[in-house]
């Protein structure tokens, strides 16, 4: 079990068939970097690749597996074009869906402007790994994380909790 | 690709035993119909069918293989009673399921009165189709129709774009 | 089908290792009881399992076949960890899913805690069988069941009503 003491060990994976072919700068993986490392968090990696549904399972489940992160954000291809596949390959890697971090992301962009209804981001828990998607819009990705930023490092605690409990994590006390 | 100077094609679908047999009239259509037209857009075939998930399922599916309608909006069947089976044959069809879109309706619902948390209302696409369930209470079909009708044009124009693109549409800068 | 002026069955189920072993005080299924005869609502039964999937699969399907009950309410095993298993367990029995109902209850647990949006809870309908998830933590739980408590009698009626009908009870003129 990860030590509530260390950073939290992120990878970023950017859905973009042009940055992945150099055409285009990774805008939106660099503005959830920055979050990412401000918030003090460790990035373990950085991915690019192509809005590729059967690329995106396979990277999801090798993270997972191989237990190489606590959190994998995903930026990109939240919507509802063609290519966008990122939510499906999502739902088909999770075993718990977490629908209300994906509320307060909703809610979030919704303050924002109504077009973030059209982002279908999902998270859940892909074995000890979070998965969150995040819009591939640097500023609606930042947005988006900082809604669930603070909730993250007790969702990994409980995610990875593994000495038999028996307390119901998900509604504590007020502190 | 459909021009953005054109207006939208939508087809109305009555779920209603009653209405199919003659027996009423179609209140929820007609308002739904009404609402549409106010907005400029196009109606391009009203369809009336028994509450039965076969049926509605097909009607869905050969609606958007033809390509007949950029947007179809269902009237009744949203509820919990044992005919109301608007949502699972939505659900069957859709390859993108579009939650925004369903809590915008659900949020608008809830300000008019506590049981519209018993509407099962389901929005995605099929293909190149966007389906949207509207409750039978006219006025309640009219409420949450309203709750997004700003966003369809945009979310249609993002599911039909053909080029192969790289922005993503979900969440963009604020206009 | 039953008369609106029966008091509503109520199961309780607790999900809880320990609770299940004697090692522990039934708290959630003490809390939640209490609150479910302060509605003026019948309580059958009161059930305590472990975090077992195919267990409480098994346990909601008997209690829709033998339609023992209108409401089963379970408490516990809606967060992240491992045995953390009443969401999947539900999605896996229902049939009509009511979305709108886990919302109430998220919001009303998010104006607690941030915390809160880590509770997966499911609402659905098993046959004629109402299944309410709540948090195992008592006070969440009774926070939960509050935010919905009133609409549950309409919710059982709807799905209950035997009558071939034609109205849409999903969003019912206002009262």
């Amino acid at each position: 079990m990860r030590l509530s003491s260390q950073p939290l060990n992120v990878i970023i994976i950017t859905l973009s068939r042009r940055v992945s072919l150099g055409e285009r700068a990774d805008a939106g993986g660099d503005a959830v970097a920055e979050a990412v490392q401000s918030a003090g968090m460790h990035i373990r990696e950085r991915i690019v690749i192509a809005d590729d549904y059967e690329t995106l399972v396979a990277t999801l489940q090798q993270i997972s597996s191989s237990a190489k992160a606590d959190i994998v954000l995903t930026t990109g291809g939240t919507g509802l074009s063609e290519t966008d596949i990122t939510p499906e390959a999502t739902l088909a890697v999770i075993s718990k869906r977490v629908q209300g971090l994906e509320f307060l992301m909703l809610q979030a962009g919704l303050q924002k402007t109504p077009h973030a209804a059209l982002s279908r981001a999902v998270v859940g828990a892909c074995g000890k790994t979070l998965i969150v998607n995040l819009p591939g819009n640097p500023r609606g990705a930042v947005e988006n994380l900082s809604a669930i930023l603070s909730i993250l490092p007790h969702a990994v605690h409980v995610l990875q909790a593994e000495q038999v409990r028996d307390e119901d994590h998900s509604h504590p006390a007020k502190k």
